[in-house]
């Protein structure tokens, strides 16, 4: 499959005329949901939930069917500075653990109906490390871009993007430090599980890594392609292509976030399409969904990645829908409104 | 089916008897998931889940595969004193609903794999008005919590009691005055969405009701007898079968939660086998979860009862038991540990 763009800046372009939600779909989806057997707004989140996902679909009375989770591993140069508690092959190895079903991500997506595929980005060539130069030069950030927008089935009706990389936290937290300012030390975190002396030099790494790229990076994709390892630019990319085909998307965690994030900086409104599945105790991840302007679905202290947190909140999106789909009206039922 | 109890005396002493967890279950539970696939902590509250739930179901590695939902209805007397904002005949409306498969609770439960069972409790005869005399009197009382009892299926492994009564947050408030103190406005929220007028007479009423009530009722189970409903004493029937066959259960919201506060006071512990399912806007529901110490899982908003809640959160329990009893461990996989 070719990809409709053939450079970022192409990419970028494309971004700017991406497709909004069906209004027609939205204020019948609205209009019905007035119409079911509940108080009005008894069923609280999960009303707008169903009313903005039938938007995007195109239906006042959409289904969830076919769920995507995608999960794109990369490994990254910045382990060389000792920012993670894990060596950096567990990458593979997990990737090995995704195929074979056995991690966390495939029983969840099992539990709601979703088909996991898994794509594993160069995990022989980790990025440059970022305290040195840019990861990625333009070759690989755009090869990492059309690897995530191919990766997307146009048959999906739900995306969740799950990653796995060794570093990347702080990966994450140099991102977000670049986006949205403030001090190293705001966005990161202890990862897979670093000491305090770990957590310290992490800080120190991102600070150094953006005081680098800081200025150089225009866009949210420079800091994404500076910044950033091949499983985040992946990430990018499947969430524009869900955008382009109106899929719509539920966020992961603080790295899944901090990919997205790059799409809708300096143009807000890329990620329309998108919920914030949980809030992760990576303590960068809620700051980051502030600074997005949104509000997270679940708080269950995770902090794994892979998508699992978005997957969990599968659930919750699976029942909104449901709800608001399958419901009997008042006439229907033929119980009094107020 | 008889029961074990002849009556609310023998109910009482039957719950002094009520099983523990499996204490060796439990330690398998908690080392097993030291093995798995992730950094220690990393599923956060999910791993806490499952470690709990095999420790009631009496193995390391348990399943979630017979959901049942059960919602009780009954009518109040106390609606006479215009507590609500829908008429009464809209109970016995929302049971056909229930049993025609189009309310909100039916969606849910098919979404999540769960049987519904539906029990509407005298609708035809209200409790009497307990702003002038017990809501229930002895017969009355232990016949509700026998029909709770028997609605319970031996072999469910997981249990959810929803609940339909016009009328009965009124109930639920006046119960967790009578149980926990504070002020009547304290308890008391919209419901079905009273206005501001409607709320304080809520609050009167809820009042008078603990004042004429609360001295004589000795016991949780008095309280209920004299405050409740028949929905409400189902409800308490039900999770005390469910305690003494180890059948976890999910609390709903503000309802449901005022029931199961009965079996807990004066002796704590009756409902160890019970998680929160959710944090519902009624704004009693918040405080009665503190005062249980139950944390809810979610928080969207909710406010439907049903069962709605709690069935949502049986996503959330079958995600973590999936990943509990579904992932690798570290040298199955072979991946590199820290």
């Amino acid at each position: 499959m070719t990809t409709p763009f053939s450079s970022v800046a192409a990419f970028q372009e494309m971004l700017a005329s991406a497709p909004a939600q069906h209004s027609d779909a939205m204020a019948a989806a609205q209009e019905r949901n007035g119409q079911l057997t509940k108080p009005p707004g008894a069923l609280g989140r999960l009303e707008y939930l169903a009313i903005w996902y039938a938007g995007w679909r195109g239906t006042a009375r959409p289904q969830i069917m076919r769920p995507q989770v995608v999960v794109f591993a990369g490994n990254h140069g910045v382990t060389a500075q000792g920012v993670s508690a894990f060596p950096a092959e567990v990458t593979a190895q997990m990737v090995q653990n995704f195929e074979q079903g056995g991690a966390a991500i495939n029983q969840l997506a099992n539990c709601f109906g979703a088909r996991v595929d898994v794509h594993a980005l160069s995990l022989e060539s980790p990025t440059v490390d970022f305290t040195a130069a840019p990861a990625m030069n333009d070759v690989e950030f755009l090869k990492a871009l059309e690897i995530g927008w191919q990766a997307v089935d146009a048959d999906s009706d739900i995306l969740i993007c799950g990653e796995m990389g060794i570093g990347n936290t702080t990966a994450a937290a140099a991102i977000a430090l670049a986006l949205f300012g403030g001090e190293a030390s705001d966005w990161v975190g202890r990862g897979t599980g670093v000491d305090d002396a770990g957590l310290a030099n992490k800080a120190r790494v991102v600070e150094k890594g953006v005081a680098l790229h800081g200025n150089s990076a225009q866009t949210g994709l420079d800091v994404l392609r500076c910044l950033g390892g091949r499983e985040l630019a992946a990430i990018a990319g499947a969430i524009a292509r869900a955008r382009m085909l109106r899929i719509p998307v539920i966020l992961d965690g603080f790295i899944c976030t901090a990919a997205a994030a790059c799409l809708d900086q300096p143009r807000r409104g890329a990620l329309d399409h998108c919920v914030a599945g949980h809030v992760s105790v990576e303590p960068g991840h809620a700051r980051l969904l502030d600074a997005l302007e949104k509000v997270a679905l679940l708080s269950l202290g995770m902090r794994l990645g892979e998508g699992s947190g978005a997957a969990l909140a599968l659930g919750v999106l699976k029942g909104a829908v449901a709800c608001h789909s399958g419901m009997a009206s008042f006439a229907e039922a033929g119980v009094s409104k107020t």
